[in-house]
């Protein structure tokens, strides 16, 4: 049986930022459960391993009711399936994202006609943090606090720094 | 209180197309329930009055469990918050709707913080319908059956032909 | 039998710009027939009549081998299948036109599965140009020689004075 | 001469926003004078007539040191080349602006070819105002005290009661 | 002599999809031949071998009157020039193809003024689909037999088991 | 003191190409001073050296009163204030790079709230040139004098042939 009400929340999370927290509580006041499903084998490069990846986010969001944090290996659709789940929750920010986005849940529909994807909007602060710039800011040695929690902005530093 | 799992379906409705049906049926599967509503007195001119325009909703939907169809006055987030629901759900096809749509919904957040907007995507085969298209096909003698549902392609002609 | 090599070019005109013109040239380099198929019964008002609008055409390109001028009145996919063409051409500019374009040309294939619509790019010089900027620019008083022919020009001068 | 280090602001203000206010501000931190210019005879109707505008505007910003308000008639290129000044100011928000901000920007520089534009980023907090929307929104009784500085909200609330 | 009727539609076709066989389709119907002409020496990395994707193709598309497909080294503007053709086909799907087409399609023109590019629209059930999504979902294997023919699938199969 | 009228233009210029060159020419023309500022350390690897891509620059657009090339390392931001300049300059081409940009404007803003991101457009006959895409053609040994200064041309078909 589907759960109706459960929503998944996939990523690489390569760290999570403000923006993907923010989508994460306003997903928690509309949905009954929430799970963050971070992409194990994932087809890009990751600066962190999962489990460092894993930790940050459950450094950053601490204990909620109704949210659960795990991974995933494979396919997104696949592992929805296994899990009877059929919403998946995307932020969307620009229209690049929308783009990608669509051509994304266009195909897992395809997949797996029972998967919706679920698009909301991050507060307007958080627009334009991306975790690839946050790298990139990060590797060339500028201050990430306004963009990310405290926690990960010392995981980036000690990255940059060994 | 908030009715979680309670989403508005908010719209002119000028007509009703393939489209919006298509996106009240996946909404149906995800939440709880879903109420359409039809704007009264919006800001732009209607081809078709507030009552055909619920009427149309009604024939071409039918009776569905947790769906309900009603016509609101003024604005949105208003209309949202005397009924206590804080999801308003938009169908997505395309770059221009985005833009609009995204403008709509940092507004909404900002007038009422407890409103969120919710983005699902139409069937790729509906992408390109819009009403505004369908209404000026149909002026100029064209086939809509296509597009919109056996009873508003009816109205559509008597409306042209009258 | 469908006319391969022929292809239509629709449009508006109101009024005809280089950058339309830069389009029909290109097109008759590449098809064996052009027609350019001006809408008579248009849904949006024009600022000049439909045979002022024909006028200027013909009179801004001139007498062309394989070229021809016309006007058609209802829906462009029905006036095509009259012809038994089956090749709509039209000019790209930017990213606006694009998503228009792309919704007129799906609901035109649904409408008549044979009809193809063909995308051709202005040059770039000629990528602002729009019809509508134009009449906004000449009813300010402003200067219209670089956007429009000489004949064009005259006209809206004479518009906007009378 | 022209005058370097002076840049036009030009616009139909109708009405002046937190955004329109938060681009001035950013221009005279980086310019030697801004002189906001407010368009009489625009081609499309306005809500506000012109006087209205101006002393919204004088009302919202009160005196500003290199600060001027102006307004013109006619078209914009026209006004500026008769002022010597060589930089047009414009605000970006989103994708939607680019396009036409891009195409008026290359059109008055084909008109006049030392009129160059220059783009700036409201603060992202504005970035989803537009006087439009405010419009909509103020006609069908919304609150508007979070986009429109406090004169100009007075005034729409008086718009739409009379 | 230039050969009119005749257009090229290059490609890296790192694999062929369902997409790419129905713009062949749609362009064969226009034009009195089409050549399918695969990039040899691409700047980027590709997943088959050019003997590999000039295979796949054959394979799926087989023997099509007035079709054939070939391979080539070098810039494709070159190699057009090299046969004397002037029309260069390709599909759009999205806006980011569309920026990143017209940027080429602009380029290529001026390298070689002769060569105009044609753009045509996949059917939306293939809008979606993209050569780089596709080897990413066969990567984490997933089922691709909705996108590509039934001999890519099984190659894809092969390459990711091996 | 932050340095009224002077403006810092920032990139890679892995090559400098008639795009730049433009902006630079239209910027100088605006601006007290304008500093062209050449990234040391990217995060994306480049084909020149640091020193060839200052070089090409000096070669390409020689001694110009009021503009001075400099190279820095790490962030931009981070540059800017070490100078007390609080104008950072950026041509805009086409919608990708808008979004790209307003991202990296944001972020530069909130890192450093006195720096402002100016954007000006260059001329349209430039707008579809990019490194990237000049790179590409030169190594499939096409022809991109058309796109760069001679001297970069020159040293392109070095790199290439070496």
């Amino acid at each position: 049986m589907i759960k109706k009400g459960t929503v998944i929340y996939p990523g690489t999370f390569d760290p999570i930022t403000l923006g993907h927290i923010d989508i994460i509580k306003r997903g928690l006041k509309l949905f009954d459960s929430l799970i963050v499903a971070v992409a194990g084998s994932s087809t890009k490069e990751t600066l962190f391993t999962l489990d460092e990846r894993v930790e940050m986010i459950r450094d950053a969001v601490g204990e909620q009711e109704h949210m659960f944090i795990e991974n995933f290996d494979g396919l997104l659709v696949d592992h929805v399936k296994k899990k009877n789940i059929n919403a998946v929750l995307r932020g969307l920010r620009a229209v690049s994202d929308f783009e990608y986005e669509f051509q994304m849940a266009l195909i897992n529909r395809k997949v797996n006609e029972k998967v919706e994807t679920i698009f909301m909007m991050t507060d307007e602060r958080y627009s334009y943090i991306s975790s690839r710039f946050i790298k990139e800011i990060s590797k060339l040695g500028g201050n990430v606090d306004f963009f990310v929690p405290a926690n990960v902005a010392q995981r980036l530093r000690e990255k940059h720094i060994s």
